[in-house]
């Protein structure tokens, strides 16, 4: 089954991505907003165990940090991903290094670009007409992360939480 | 803002109740399969933390028990909710009593009929139809509980979790 690492965000933020994801993100109602830590991979139940262990010791061994956003951005030309920006951090971007290092067979082609989806699998003509009219609006959160989540996906393709680590407590 | 504590079952029976919930259960795309151990109730993030840390002690204090699914029943005429019935169990009974000790002041107009819900908001012809020709089926699911999650709503009503709460582990 598929698993996955992401942090959900404030309810203030994520209700604002929700105001475009609404319109502009197919995957509006498979998951709350979130910022990926690491993307889907296939591993068996008993694999994720081990791994919950695994990040639950890096979980422990981090600290809560400070998450802030700027404006939003694309991935256009490489996709049509419209997003909320994420300053990267040290903390954020280690943390994001130290989950990889498990499972590292899985593809690291991207470099880590923190960021919160707010629009997808637009055509290029939506793409270029929803970026157009959002590229100027200013997202200024600023919050504290001290938890994040391993996930699983279900046959129709929504997403369960199966663990919470707090940063700093274990 | 909302927030509730519930258990997600594994992932084969949450697709098995999806695929009920599909059709059935217009909270389909809200939250994923779950079994409710205290209803949704307002509260402040800050009263949340406190609650939080007092179901962590609670969890650390329980052990994991056996979930076990029997048949579908529905709460007509009282509602017209279509459910899989869980066996009621004495660890289940227990936590869900210790959880709801906290923020008493909720209603506990029900007793606690420990199921997951498949169906709701059916007309009165729809839940005869529907539950007339699901009430003979088996749900034979047996598997063991190791945790449970606290969820606050966003704005579009669907839920996000907070924290996850292993039992017998913190």
């Amino acid at each position: 089954m598929k698993f996955g690492v992401v942090i959900f965000p404030s309810k203030n933020l994520q209700d604002a991505a929700n105001s475009y994801r609404k319109r502009y993100d197919p995957h509006y109602a498979l998951i709350t907003p979130h910022l990926t830590l690491k993307n889907a991979f296939e591993a068996t139940e008993e694999d994720a165990k081990q791994f919950a262990d695994k990040i639950r010791q890096i979980a422990g061994k981090s600290k809560p940090f400070t998450l802030k956003t700027s404006k939003i951005s694309s991935f256009y030309p490489v996709n049509n991903v419209i997003y909320f920006k994420v300053e990267p951090s040290k903390a954020l971007t280690a943390l994001h290094a130290e989950i990889n290092k498990e499972y590292s067979e899985q593809n690291q082609e991207y470099a880590f670009v923190p960021h919160i989806t707010i629009g997808q699998n637009l055509s290029n003509d939506e793409h270029s007409d929803v970026f157009g009219s959002l590229r100027m609006t200013k997202i200024d959160f600023e919050e504290v992360v001290d938890r994040f989540h391993l996930l699983y996906q279900l046959e129709n393709g929504s997403w369960t939480v199966y663990e919470t680590f707090r940063l700093g407590k274990e």
